[in-house]
């Protein structure tokens, strides 16, 4: 089975990678674009039969820093189309 | 309107931040990890109206490295939920 985890720095953290494709887009004449925020995604292929919260785990203890962080999970089933 | 742009490596290209993950989890004690690949995940806000074709535009020559990385582009509608 497979698990998507998306791990995106928390509302009012400042954001430097989102901010420089902000500025890089509008330079290069993307114009509309009013906010950028960059975060991770990490595909994760486990054996079958793990659950979401041992994910969770692995989240909480090595995949994001919950000080500054928010993560995700969505689990799918083998088969499923990613 | 929002786009949520998705960048991962292509399938065969050596991935050693998901390979470093993939190793930390099994010396944490997560057994059953299989398989690891990170990537990037760029949330965009954008003005209404902007088309996808022009967040794949952003992405040909921006926000990913075509030669190895493959993206992902989903738009929204402002208002649904994130």
């Amino acid at each position: 089975m497979k698990a998507v985890v998306t791990v995106m720095l928390k509302q009012g953290v400042l954001d430097p990678q989102g901010a420089a494709v902000q500025s890089a887009l509008g330079s290069m004449g993307f114009d509309g674009v009013s906010g950028v925020r960059q975060g991770k995604v990490i595909e994760l292929e486990l054996a079958d039969g793990t659950s979401e919260a041992q994910v969770n785990e692995m989240c909480e203890k090595l995949l994001a820093n919950t000080v500054i962080e928010s993560y995700r999970v969505e689990m799918s089933a083998v088969g499923e189309s990613a």
